[in-house]
């Protein structure tokens, strides 16, 4: 998908809502544990119930990996569910990888052929070669870690350069934006980062920025919009456990709508509020 | 495994060498192919050539990952008979992962229950508490990205901070010393990074350091021993394509012996001379 269809996604449905699919065994209603594939069948409900008002779904790779093969299974399925049904749905594989080039050609290999994903999460530290064979995908995204949304950020993503004056996270958007171009890389953003938003976009006005934390974690929607937003949207705000575990009933599909909704709806007049919507 | 039993290990193989199981099926030889589960079967045969000789076994997970449910079959099945065979064999699982606290519960429940592997590889960007839930694992180790041994290592890891004069990746073993012990914690240090040894010995003397790097990606043997060795050892030196694409025949596990003898043997010398052997 290139940035310009993700945009125009955005304007059908009024939204840049990210869908986070954390599936957790320990949190999802009884009778689901019943089915074959429960971890399947909730996503597919919660997926069916929302799919009109996000444009990204984004499994987390750890919720599935720690079931094994099964998990891997349930994730395949998820995925091809996705893409059979609603093809235009943003798909990003949230795995954090990031190793040496023989490895992560590896890692582009599962996540945007194997499995099919548009997007996969990379963690920066290993630099440009640990990235590159991500980028050779054409239609494919690489969205790098830069500013996240955990308490402990700080530890090296604050650290000033000596030579530059630049923060860590400023550095890895610099450097890596000469590594590939605003239709192929997007930047991680904490919700809770929302103050230095502001920096980030006098770095990179126009990449597209993808922002975990709102809900669950913290961050505020306006706050991420004002200083977030650009002529394109350039947002995608993940919400995981604040949709799929609003309830946990058999009315757990119908819940998550509401909050998903909810989202929507604040985003829409976000949209039309930046003259975003035709 | 506790640091003092991986030394006993270490001195009664004369051996500090870490096996790379970074299986790819298109380097495996062709009779191998034709078997139900080609990864587990050259992996069995190798560790089996090789199980007197080294004391780790590293499976790189992207290698497992690339082939979805049946490639992480290949891998529990490959754990679980090191597990029953060879059970004073160090497990490292090089994963790489790193996320926030949630997702990084899943990932040591996945590598160090689910698998049972010992250790893990953690990239520390996100901080210190993407690294802690690894921690709570008694007897588990985790192995935190600290110079790698790629070409772009410099890109972030390199940069010097203003506040403090210290480069990241001494920032990195400086502030999570304080969050493990010489027990449950290692570092990666490329083998081609021994310049750099001395000044992260100066830091962490008694840590055991991780060392990649050897053979394929052209680090010296000697000179990682020359200034990496301790009182405990406190190096594992990993090769992986080195050994097990020795040879692609029918010979390839007896030619991948010779070559992890000809490590081992070189290993010997340095820890007798050193006088860390019995």
């Amino acid at each position: 998908m290139t940035s310009e269809q993700l945009f125009e996604q955005i304007r059908a449905k009024k939204s840049f809502l990210s869908l986070g699919l954390d599936t957790d065994l320990s949190k999802i209603p009884q009778h689901i544990l019943a089915t074959e594939d429960p971890i399947f069948e909730f996503n597919k409900a919660i997926i069916d119930a929302t799919a009109d008002l996000v444009v990204a779904v984004k499994p987390n790779l750890a919720f599935y990996e720690v079931h094994g093969a099964a998990g891997w299974n349930s994730l395949l399925k998820t995925v091809k569910y996705i893409r059979s049904k609603y093809p235009k749905l943003f798909v990003i594989a949230d795995a954090k990888r990031g190793d040496i080039t023989s490895t992560a050609k590896m890692y582009a290999r599962t996540f945007f052929q194997s499995l099919d994903c548009d997007a996969v999460t990379i963690s920066p530290y290993m630099g440009k070669d640990s990235v590159d064979p991500f980028l050779g995908y054409k239609n494919k995204w690489v969205i790098l870690l830069s500013l996240t949304s955990n308490e402990s950020f700080a530890d090296f993503q604050m650290i000033e350069s000596k030579a530059t004056g630049k923060r860590i996270f400023e550095e890895v958007i610099e450097k890596s934006m000469k590594w590939g171009t605003e239709d192929n890389t997007m930047y991680v953003v904490g919700a809770t980062r929302t103050d230095f938003l502001k920096d980030i976009r006098k770095i990179a006005p126009n990449h597209f920025l993808l922002i975990p934390g709102v809900g669950e974690q913290g961050g505020s929607l306006q706050d991420v919009a004002h200083f977030g937003l650009n002529s394109k949207c350039g947002l995608l705000v993940n919400s995981s456990r604040g949709i799929i575990y609003a309830d946990n009933t058999e009315r757990f599909a119908e819940m998550a709508r509401k909050k998903a909704l909810q989202l929507q709806q604040e985003m829409e007049q976000i949209l039309q509020s930046a003259g975003l919507l035709k």
